[in-house]
């Protein structure tokens, strides 16, 4: 069944101790379609401005995505430059142009209306309420979110999670959302906001699908090399949505395997800027990795 | 079979954010014994002093744990007392008083010689080595550290380590041992050091197993409510390593089994100061927690 993902498609600058990559393919539905797209037809609402160059836009063609809902507009491409430490948790920002996104309205095309599967990657919660009025009754509708929005836009963020079935965030945004330091506490608090399951990403720790009646921890996929971070998050994200969404029933046991493809998906995208190692692997590779992981994870 | 154990049995001052105990029973070889003795029988060397009260060696005797290497010196009994903030991470030290454990030299009784196990707790290398001397070939020996000993006794530690078998260290300490700050590549250079297997812990985190044929990595057991986090790393390796020694055979699988068990007793040591909650549990309670655990991480 289709995904349809509202968020932002930009340009990256990423400094690391080793490297640096510069105004490479970003944003958040970047990443989320093209990991999603190799489980599931996507669909992608976004904006990017004149100077967005034609090779970026091959590459999202190249992935089956749907781009008849990217707009671009007069003005400039979102763009973003970061630096990451010796321990690549949290990048500093360095730059923050959101360019043509500041007056991002997101529409959605009347072809997108039927999706089955939603997913609001992380912009505006007011943004993110707009697409759930112009979409008809999605089986599923998931939601990501920034400090930021925590911060600035809690009260809308909170009215939206009444809406959403599946949240995504990461630990330190779940404390933070809640004023709660106990994970589990955390956790638990969400659930009561709405969402029928929240993904609590752990970076290089793992993840936990956590709802009312049930919870499932995984470590992550331990990488020899790990080159860039930028938008682990979002193709964590697709691989679950993807997976989600190439199945007719959805089961705990559908949710749980969910949670082991975004793993997976996410520990692909870091060992490489930009999309490029997501570009260079087969289904095959990604099969072979998930049974190397159980093999990881089990007695 | 028996399990030796030389370290440390002190007292322990804690401040936590929203409690404190003062000077409980400590020592990573109190919270190592206790857990151990649930699962074999443990021999304890350490030195305590004149102040020790009689009723923390009846918690040791309780728990059957053979105290015939436990010396009582003349002076005061080692004193940490320390404080954590909300994260529950590294705590900061407030004082740390060795006296009598300053001329410590580790005498293992003749009774002791034989055991087939020998936990080498968090101590200098120097007196790690000393203990090594005095015993008859055990079948497995394991050690612990911490950051001091690297920073200042790298190259003793670094040759104790071509004796041992399993390798005990938190994350940072392998990131810090090895001047390496990926963790794959950290663990693989311990290995050569000559270590068959280490044990990488990573606290709420969970925990990995790390040998050059296989590796098995776990996620924490989550709680709603920590206390006290003192002594999660020996209670660890004390479940650990007591499961070991409660097996006629090892195997990879044994060893993987030995991983869940110490990340099951430390889930315990964690929800009360001291060893309260341990010495509050029986066995039915740890094979009930290792089923949830196992629920809690299978597809």
């Amino acid at each position: 069944m289709s995904i349809l993902v509202v968020g932002s498609v930009a340009f990256d600058t990423v400094h690391t101790p080793f490297s640096k990559a510069e105004r490479v393919l970003g944003g958040s539905a970047s990443y989320f379609s093209v990991s999603a797209s190799f489980f599931s037809p996507v669909r992608l609402v976004a904006v990017v401005g004149e100077d967005f160059p034609n090779d970026y836009i091959e590459i999202l063609k190249m992935r089956k995505i749907d781009i008849s809902g990217l707009t671009i507009a007069k003005g400039k491409t979102f763009f973003w430059e970061g630096r990451y430490e010796l321990d690549f948790n949290n990048p500093k920002s360095i730059s923050t142009c959101l360019n043509v996104f500041s007056n991002f309205s997101p529409f959605i095309p009347s072809t997108y209306k039927n999706s089955k599967y939603v997913f609001l990657a992380n912009i505006s919660p007011y943004l993110q309420e707009k697409v759930l009025e112009q979409v008809n009754k999605p089986r599923l509708i998931a939601s990501d979110t920034m400090n930021y929005w925590i911060d600035n836009e809690k009260e809308a963020l909170v009215r939206l999670l009444k809406k959403v079935d599946i949240f995504f965030l990461n630990e330190m945004e779940a404390k933070k959302l809640t004023e709660e330091n106990n994970l589990v506490k955390a956790g638990n608090r969400i659930l009561k906001f709405g969402p029928k399951k929240i993904v609590i990403k752990r970076g290089e720790y793992g993840a936990i699908l956590f709802s009312s009646d049930s919870k499932f921890y995984i470590p992550a996929f331990l990488l020899d090399n790990v080159v860039d971070p930028t938008g682990a998050g979002d193709t964590f994200a697709g691989g679950f949505m993807g997976y989600l969404a190439s199945k007719k029933r959805l089961s705990e046991s559908i949710f749980k395997e969910a949670l082991i493809y975004g793993t997976i998906m996410a520990s692909f995208i870091v060992e490489d800027f930009s999309l490029n190692r997501l570009l260079s692997i087969k289904k095959a590779d990604i099969s072979e990795r998930i049974k190397e992981f159980k093999k990881l994870t089990s007695v």
